[in-house]
């Protein structure tokens, strides 16, 4: 059961269709999982933002960092040319080399692309190295090409799934999550999250952490021993004309959304997020040199998006702790949040749950 | 009526036994209140991270800058150098550059200054132009001087005071706003926040502004037309030996926690967040080049400030609506959050609020 | 003379007409120059984006920063908005707060700017402490609305007027320097200095420093007691459609073409470059909230740009130190760079100066 | 011949036992150099902080951007941590991937390490796809370890070796150069580069690339189609106690001083400087919580390490140019830059070269 069907609505926008980041027309989003034997919990999530060649019709795009104990590759670039030219991956801590690797090679074989020499594959990660054998490095340039290859448009598969299999969030079984947000102007704003980090888990200000006290708390970012460590993973995407600066913006608030489900923001955290723009218009063409118009929105049009962005990244949290399922790995088992405990607590704090 | 005497009490950390950012030993602050006629609703507030000499003593620093619609003086040279070398003082935007010219011309006269002839003073706001008639330029050199010098140790006034004169904060009176956390380890992190920004006000989860709909929701930061727009500086200060890397990082945190209580981050909001610690051992002395030992704190340390930072800023800007009265000026009057409803909400959902 | 005139011509492309910053379209230059009794040399330079009301016409701006040992104002609302809504105002170290106000008083003055109550005011400096009584701050704020309301197109006053009128460069008499390039596509980048800076000085090469080794190169900051400290302010402007993210790039440029004139870029240095387009096509209208189009060139268009800020950073520190005078005040005497000794260089190095 | 055999010797500051980065105690470099058949022209160079665990021991570690079209894996983290944790290794664009992947599977290795479930590998590049089939991705994990295994002190082989095997610098051969330089207190600063960018070379002012014009200067960077394109790699060691801040300062100083150099800093351009100290008494354990003592030097003795930092990159620079050999590949041949030629140009500007 997803957020919503429960009751839980944070903010006041209405979602899109799927109420997922493939609401923004074009994005696709594609999961290999690795469910193998005793100890492979693992995975790869990608998401495409347009379903052209995304190194000749490069996409505008940013990157806020909230915390930086993480490995994502690619970032420097986009802050400097403000444009992303790969899927965006997501995978585990030790399986960044290997997801670059296999995105630059993707990138290399994509017809159109034949001349091209550099690419910049942008690969994010969090450490499910307490479900899975995350030492085994087993993900494959094959599983982030098949991750690629299997993205779709429509409703994206949440839970314990693609680069969420072995995750941990708030104690219980995290992994990947979606929603999305539709501004009164018409423009959508989609989230997608890969959750493994710690704190207090909040539901729309029940403090269900508190009360409900997982035992797998401790157990979120195994390599830093903190009880409250991990991380998070958080694309943004947007319909809307926002150019680079105001991407930056807006992938700080989903940063910041994190607060409201009960982040520690811990020292080992790898909070990064990743925005973009599928306005077909902002699409930069490799080695164009000629002034253009672009159509951007101003500043002063940001703070619907920014609430979107709040909004829409607490329900992909949410979303990705309701649908993940428990998981048994690497000699551990992580519980699914339990939702009749949180259907408890709605009444016990004046929620009206649905079901 | 503090927050915390409400029973407010977010987070699981004790505070300090003032509850202040004065709870870190050495800190001072100082106020000064216009309070003049119909218009004038403005003033100052004055953080001193120690009783020395601050600019021949240097205390460690560093700022981390949430959304930079706003006029912060200083922040530069604090991020290149590590140091803050005058008190930190707030005061209304269109005040930044009296009050920078206030702190150097104190700076200079202070005893051991003779030879000075570089300052950087540190000197944030947020805008009080709804109540107040910000355009007068109402805070003098010496208001500044003064707010200096009132500095006291102890528990500091909140509320409708100082720089929080005329500030609004999720569309009820806001103010100045001060709290403390202690750490198992011994460390006090204290926080003051000015408030003066929008968003829909929650109080330990509970959905205030959704429920209670202050009418002057559309009026906090009246420049930019945008309804939820405005304006949070916070300082944070700790007696740990943290260096300014890990100050920034603490600093993000006091920006993060401002989400748990509804923030909007909205396109007009300056959220600069100041950090610095007042441990005697690691100030640097103007002109030293020698190499000496400094004790710090790892990285690995870091986890428990953070959440005493995410504590501190929540609950200081509760102190900051639980202590502002309501004022009127400029024409206007804004409510100070009303303790009935409030009392009536947490009953509603599920709290036990003192009293 | 000119450095040009003397037959220094800094790389390959051509200038504009006046060789200065007002080569782009619609930008002014106005200076206040105080040099009174015995120990006041020091002043204000204005540079005006365009001739219309800057507040409600903002230009894209940028700032990026080489060293922050300085105290710019009004950096980090820039930075976030990407925009310049006032004139760019530079003066001495501890004039910078009365110069914030003075730009503050200013643009609520403007017509049209009644209902302003939020303004940000960028303003630079560099310090002339060792021939200014700068601890006197004798810049007004009137000093500062004439150095607006002078401001003028055409050419540009060099050497130790204005905000340079107390400065020292490379042990010698430093100031006010422009210099403009014009692209093969018809666009033109303009610069203008204020130099007060370290190091040894070469000129196209010439070790002009080693050779020439001037007196004063201890005097550069007295503040921080080291031998080649000092700052340097650089403003970059240009007619060409760039956003703000390449706009801060083509800053970057300024900051590393210091280095081409022997900078040492030393701990004490307040390097900082202001870049903004002054097309007519980039401005933003104050409060407008829809999608319009910005014709904006691209990434792979700006390598000339960066060539033509290298070139033209340049040459105006040159210029700064050829126009420059002997000056005398607060009993010292800091010499004007020594053309004949520059001229015997040349010809010893296998240059062919002019004249 | 070394540039300083030449008698090109930029800069005041004697140099280090060899010249090279590793006359810093405990640094070593490796290469490993892949010149196979026609097209195989690229390699990989490791640089090791010191000779222990450096996982378990990391070294203070800070990154400055001087342009970011590059794909430097790593940055974010020690950005963050202020730490180091890996041997730095540099190869090329394409094989990025690969080289982290590799970096990260040698640590997981490395006795001491079982525990280790997250790696932050730094990976550097250039691109050298005019000489060398980088779209073979010809640099395997192996070449990686063996750059890193084969690491030695004393030393360091220049020019065409390592990763500089097949890269452009000005439009002759580049490929890796180092230098050093020894304070007056006795810290020595180290400074290894990998050369592949354009610009016009200048050697100590002498204009090289205007009177030479080589034919291949379209040639540094292909992907982006400008002449003047490519990417400078500079790592900076030294054993002064330096903390991560000062260290990015430091790191900045190696940006600007490609200035000298004649770099166009072009947007093609990867210009990333990694800054560590070899210091002992910094180290970070991994895994410490406990406040200790770290002797560092304060930002007022930082000047001479800056001189040193832009005179040992300079030099490093022309190291790379000197020894580099003409070389064949993909087609293509690049010329080693012609010292006869150099050697008239220092003639006919005043220089008295060596030999």
């Amino acid at each position: 059961m997803r957020a919503r069907e429960f009751g839980v609505t944070p903010g006041g926008l209405p979602t899109g269709k799927h109420n997922a980041i493939t609401d923004v027309t074009g994005v696709r989003v594609g999961h290999v999982t690795l469910n193998r034997g005793k100890n492979v919990r693992t995975g790869v999530t990608a998401i495409l933002p347009h379903t052209g060649n995304l190194f000749q019709e490069k996409v505008p795009g940013a990157v806020f960092i909230g915390n930086a104990f993480g490995k994502l590759a690619g970032s420097t670039q986009v802050q400097e040319l403000g444009t992303i030219e790969t899927p965006i991956v997501l995978t585990n801590t030790l399986s960044v080399g290997r997801a670059v690797d296999a995105v630059v090679g993707w990138t290399l074989e994509q017809p159109g692309n034949e001349g091209v020499r550099s690419v910049n594959a942008l690969v994010g990660e969090t450490n499910d190295g307490t479900l899975n054998d995350i030492r085994g490095r087993h993900v494959s340039a094959q599983d982030v090409e098949k991750a690629i290859e299997n993205a779709t448009e429509g409703p994206v598969t949440e839970g314990a799934v693609g680069a969420g299999t072995g995750t941990i969030c708030f104690g219980w079984k995290g992994g990947v999550g979606t929603a999305s947000r539709v501004l009164p102007s018409g423009y959508t704003v989609g989230v997608l999250v890969q959750t493994n980090y710690g704190g207090t888990l909040m539901i729309e200000g029940v403090p269900v952490g508190e009360e409900l006290k997982p035992p797998a708390a401790a157990a979120a970012e195994p390599d830093t021993g903190s009880s409250a460590d991990g991380s998070c993973m958080m694309v943004i995407a947007t319909d809307a004309p926002l150019g680079e600066r105001n991407l930056e913006r807006l992938a700080a608030r989903a940063n910041f959304g994190l607060a409201r489900t009960g982040s520690a923001y811990s020292n080992g955290s790898g909070d990064f997020a990743i925005a973009f723009s599928a306005a077909p218009g902002l699409r930069v063409r490799h080695g164009e040199t000629a002034a253009r118009p672009y159509t951007l929105l101003p500043n002063d049009a940001m703070s619907p998006f920014f609430q979107a962005a709040l909004e829409a990244t607490e329900e992909a949290v949410y979303n990705s702790l309701f649908m993940a399922t428990t998981t048994t790995g690497n000699g551990r088992t992580i519980e699914a949040l339990p939702l009749d405990g949180v259907r408890a607590l709605f009444e016990k704090y004046g929620r009206n749950p649905a079901g």
